[in-house]
């Protein structure tokens, strides 16, 4: 047998070096500076038996925002452009919204005049479109858009517009033994038609705001109708509260980029042992938006990053990812 | 090379041989009756590439209801035994309960008179016992409760009055690909602090009933807060509403007792493809309790499954388990 025991043995060191290499590439869209090194460095730390900061399997809970940490959200949020489409689709079925804001603004193209009505007008505008319908009629409403809109700016489908280093670090940590989760302030059922595909999130683990659902019968068949009433807004305060209904753990590993990411990476610092904050920093006008501390003020309130949050960022020892230097490719179909 | 070549297909027989002996054994609690056969028989299709059955592995979802269905609920659920034993400690920093009902009658030992209040006095008794603490220590609470209460029948601790087959099948199931879920009325926060030890399933996989919580500071700590106020019932036609919010996939293998898990059984059948639905029957009044169809009415309104239906059961090709003639053992307890 000894012919098999080295064998065994050389493919032994083979895979060792298989799983070096590995996690050497395993990020190449970082540059080699310190958001990279940090990242590795906490992973590393976190997965050594024996170590000190060892956190073991079950407990490796990574939770990620999604507008502007893992995709792009200017010039406007993607699920705000899906609603405005819905709008237009459906407005043959709706004379009355000619003369109805915040639609009749819309309808003209009038985006300043038809969001001036704020939070109430964003409300009206979702549960217009969002609502009504069985859950999986709604799943198809949404693949069957996102096969053909495409970003204003770079003319590629939506899920094109995902940050291929964050795609890289979920599947990074993933191989680490990290459960990845999507905590966001969008819809849950509008990121979970798309997020196994393209970020290897099962729908089980997205978590986001949530409108009311109703258990019935339609033609003999049970079935989930949408209904026009808000369940839960997964922002803010929000945030650590839907981690904790869904996964009831506190998180290993944030990430965001927004204020509404806040409450998040609080929550996660706040539990004991090794934690890893992080935020990502839009300061690349040229291969994507400087928006946030880049910038001053922020081009939206939506995804607004302010100053405030920048400092209490660096005082408690969180990682910022600058898009503009830490990262060699933004998007995957960049050349 | 040709040695380890025969060796690797010596080891693939040996591995292949195994595999089978195991699928043999997998629900040695379960006897050779029709129930076994149709769960072995149904996951042997569905995980079976080519078969036109065949459900890929991340579509594998099966969801258990907890009370009766994977632990003993009766003479009453057992959180209804903690919430008690809650008040009998929370007593002295209530004076006023001596004179206020569900309190008073309870403190006297007055079961009957304490829930004479119906649901309303269940909420009360619940409110006052699971709100107003961190959801670490309301986890803490129910570690300690656990830790020394014991089943009155059985004398053993209510975690170990789970059902022995119930827990092969979980184990049986998930070494088959399957994702499996708690999905019960109970209190969600009540189930997670031991479900991972007991049944194998992590706190990311229950889902249960809740009350709000609140993120906020404690002495510069972020925590959540437990508030006296109802999140959402996860019973009868909030189980395919649950399963939906947390899930996001409709299962394909759903287990019950009760009408209150009737629709989650009709959520399951519902979809597309091969389904498989169960209910356990109790009907084992010297090895645990009879109840519901076995004997006419139930002994307590929580928990009843009517004769309604183990129609509908036997109508839709739903499988029932006796637990009498179809489990050989019911606790691991047992000799």
């Amino acid at each position: 047998m000894k012919p098999v025991r080295n064998t065994l043995a050389l493919m032994a060191i083979v895979l060792a070096g298989l799983a070096t290499t590995y996690a050497q590439d395993a990020l190449p869209s970082w540059n080699d500076s310190a958001p990279k090194k940090a990242i590795v460095a906490f992973v590393e730390k976190v997965t050594k038996e024996g170590s000190p900061d060892f956190v073991p399997p079950e407990e490796r809970i990574a939770t990620f925002d999604n507008d502007g940490t893992l995709w792009c959200e200017q010039p406007m949020p993607v699920q705000l452009f899906f609603a405005l489409d819905r709008v237009k689709a459906l407005a043959p079925q709706h004379p009355e919204w000619k003369t109805k804001q915040p639609f009749a603004a819309l309808l003209k193209g009038d985006l300043k005049g038809a969001f001036a009505g704020g939070d109430h007008a964003i409300l009206e505008l979702v549960m217009a479109t969002h609502a009504g319908m069985t859950t999986a009629e709604f799943e198809q409403i949404v693949k069957d858009w996102l096969a053909t809109a495409k970003h204003p700016k770079f003319k590629q489908p939506y899920t094109a517009c995902v940050y291929q280093p964050m795609v890289e670090l979920l599947a990074y940590l993933r191989a680490n033994g990290f459960k990845t989760f999507i905590v966001s302030g969008g819809g849950i059922e509008f990121m979970r038609p798309w997020a196994e595909q393209v970020y290897g999130v099962p729908p089980e683990q997205v978590i986001g705001s949530s409108i009311k659902t109703k258990f019935e019968m339609r033609d003999g068949k049970p079935v989930l109708v949408r209904l026009p009433e808000i369940n839960f807004i997964d922002d803010k305060a929000g945030k650590p509260v839907g981690i904790n209904q869904h996964i009831g753990r506190r998180p290993v590993m944030a990430f965001g980029n927004s204020d509404g990411d806040k409450e998040m990476l609080e929550y996660t610092q706040g539990g004991s042992g090794a934690r890893f904050m992080l935020l990502v920093l839009h300061d690349d006008a040229a291969r994507e938006y400087a928006y946030g501390p880049a910038q001053g003020l922020p081009d939206t309130k939506l995804g607004a990053f302010t100053p405030a949050l920048y400092e209490q960022a660096k005082k408690d020892g969180w990682t910022v990812v600058s898009m503009k230097n830490d990262w060699n490719h933004i998007f995957g179909f960049e050349k």
